[in-house]
């Protein structure tokens, strides 16, 4: 019998566990899972006799040591800023760990230690990261291995509403973390290259710098620019490419109303404004706009937009922005929490509602002289509010992932990612039997 | 004899050092300045029987500590940040101390303690902060004295070039820190109170809201908000005041142009760009406008501007955005360090030119049911480069406030602004000798 202890069962962790427990006669697994939320993790289980809702606190070291030990994979699901401390024990105790989340600067200076232990660390084996990494090196590698270069390399990724549940102004529900929609792109300017020609983009212009896309039978999208897209070229061994853009996808227009936010000074989450408890949508927009004793605030607010942005006008009006009501409630909230609440009174999922999760890559490659335009995306649409397409395409990867190193199919140590052959292979292959799968596109230019 | 001790003799020290050398005699002075460069203190003491340039390092207080011993008052003018460990000293001493310096979180902490050992420590006291102080006092207590309430307070200052040196498309010079100019208004949103509504500036935006004023034989000036202009209903006693702004004024137009360096993300900080030290002026420009093969970079910044401000294009090719030439120079640069190093080459004072300070009040307030506009301000224009109007305007209220506590003509302990009658009134009447004076108007409504 092999051990799988999941450290963290939030929603992103749903669709993984049901791949555990479906496989786990198969493959005699048991699976002991910790959440702060027990209740949570004995539904997911649902009385499953190979599964173990576990009451322990899995950041406290000392709880969660003779939980790894008695494991033999561990998986941690919990907020990334806790994966190095995980990590460290899995070393100490020479068990393998898999995260779906970024690797940090800390994680990446434990390399040597894990190759030491014989431990493997695997990250970014979700999606974004993870599902992005293995579909682009699968072709990255393809192109090399025929002796071709590449010359450009976009890649998109954009979790949003299924098209039949899509069904507002802003063609945009939060089928994630909404604080981290409201601060999407701050902290620094974004960077690429283009042409051999490296660009920055400041946050407040980042939403009208965009990217458009059509995807075959999904309509139209629009790409901004992520943060870092520069450390991508060591990742994916393309040091000398010329032009390399990372994005994220939303629906046309939705871009352009968002920076309207940021130029208004909306997302800032940097002071607290004065008076939020009682203060009134239309109050928080006045706030933003100039004093006017003659205008109101809806004629104040056209002017900031400018003519050329007036189409924009009727999604903050849906959103009740001019409104009276409701009051925001929040005790010195800075302006990013207000409009939180504001957005999570309006975008949030329905009942029956369906997310969707958009990957659209992009090269231009030489091949012996011809040159090439290959475009290789995917869509996948979610179950449920359960089996999410974030769930399915978080935990999924992760899932195959933790099958591979049960089976011994992987024999790696030290931290990485799923950037080789003989990992991404089968995971994308075996995502294609959840409906995780990439069309490819490609055209002599 | 009273002896002076003074901490830093930088630029805004050479007028104050002036007055104290003149005057040393009929009050029996002694001055003692140290200064990391002895050799300008020697050059601005210039043989004087009663000063002495000291080289102990002002910042170690094992040698700092005997030298305050020495002293009967002590004034600092070292960099903000070391105002705070020189007035524990002070303190300990039993000295008083002035500083120009805004007062921080910790110098008003130490409030008690002054008191408990009978010091002075006078705080704000150059220009903005000082002279705005004493200057708005004045009228805001003879407003209270008639038993009026002030309804509206806007209060605006500037470092300017004087006219007869203003002659380039900026009409600015740099008379003061290029850097702090580059960076002015970073580091979160500018607030004020306008009839009751609170409004918040974003940084992007904060060159782009501005206010008109004209001062009689000086012409046109516009006003960018201050980042904190609330706080100043307490220091002045303004607690239920509906409208108070604090600004800065530049010539019109210089604004609207800076906000597009502010746009285009070139006043940065926070990121080294990659390649600075041979980039030419055209690459940092290109390095923020979006790729685009077929046009060259003078139009793409054009269309940037968009038409409407299409006025502005000028500046920038006079200040050699365009050119391939002079490298920066500078590696790893931030976007600010090499829009700083453009702007200095081209931004600094020519020998011979002279700076000009601008004060602006403006009032609105009620007595006996009579409504008044009642506007002071004050213009004054630098001697050469030595005495600047900087150094004249920082330096000589510091200067007088020496004098008046050396002559016991203040009798206040603990940590203080110039709010009280009996330090800004002959303060101002003094200063006026020095062609620093406020001019009033104030009509009916």
């Amino acid at each position: 019998m092999k051990t799988i202890l999941v450290l963290g069962a939030g929603l992103s962790a749903s669709s993984m566990i049901r791949y555990f427990l479906e496989r786990s006669e198969t493959y005699d697994w048991h699976l002991r899972i910790v959440d702060m939320d027990v209740e949570m993790v004995k539904r997911k289980i649902n009385g499953h006799s190979r599964a173990e809702a576990l009451e322990f606190n899995a950041l406290n070291r000392d709880e969660r040591l003779p939980e790894i030990q008695k494991a033999d994979l561990v998986i941690s699901m919990l907020p990334a800023r806790f994966h190095v401390e995980v990590a460290k024990d899995c070393i100490e105790l020479g068990k393998h760990l898999i995260t779906p989340s970024y690797i940090s600067p800390e994680m990446k200076a434990l390399d040597a230690e894990a190759k030491a232990a014989g431990v493997l660390i695997m990250n970014e084996i979700g999606v974004d990261p993870g599902i992005d990494h293995m579909s682009a090196m699968k072709i990255i590698d393809e192109v090399k291995a025929k002796g071709g270069t590449i010359t450009s390399f976009k890649s998109f990724c954009g979790g949003l509403i299924a098209p039949e549940s899509d069904n507002n102004p802003w063609n945009y529900k939060f089928t994630w973390n909404p604080r981290n929609v409201v601060l999407a792109g701050q902290g620094g300017a974004a960077s690429f290259i283009r042409n051999g020609e490296y660009k920055y983009i400041p946050y407040h212009r980042l939403f009208n710098r965009l990217d458009h896309h059509s995807i075959p039978g999904y309509g139209d999208f629009v790409g901004y620019a992520n943060r870092d897209s520069l450390s991508y070229r060591e990742i994916y061994g393309l040091q000398n490419i010329p032009t390399i853009f990372r994005g994220t996808l939303r629906r046309p227009g939705y871009c352009e109303a968002w920076n309207v936010f940021i130029e208004l000074g909306m997302t800032d989450d940097t002071y607290p404004m004065i008076g939020t408890e009682n203060m009134t949508p239309r109050q928080f927009l006045n706030a933003f706009l100039p004093y006017n004793a003659s205008l109101p605030v809806e004629e104040k607010f056209k002017q900031f937009l400018r003519e050329d942005r007036i189409h924009l006008y009727e999604r903050f009006e849906w959103l009740g922005l001019f409104e009276h009501t409701p009051l925001i409630g929040i005790e010195n909230a800075s302006p990013a929490q207000v409009l939180q609440k504001i957005l999570v009174d309006k975008l949030s999922l329905s009942e029956g509602d369906k997310d969707m999760l958009v990957m659209l890559h992009e090269f231009i490659y030489e091949i012996n002289g011809n040159k090439f335009f290959h475009t290789s995306y995917m869509v996948n649409i979610g179950e449920d509010q359960v089996y999410t397409s974030m769930s399915n395409t978080v935990g999924l990867p992760v899932a195959i992932c933790a099958k591979m190193i049960l089976q011994n199919e992987i024999n790696l140590t030290g931290i990485h990612l799923p950037v080789y052959e003989h990992i991404y292979d089968p995971i994308l292959k075996e995502l294609e039997s959840f409906d995780i799968k990439f069309m490819e596109e490609k055209s002599e230019l």
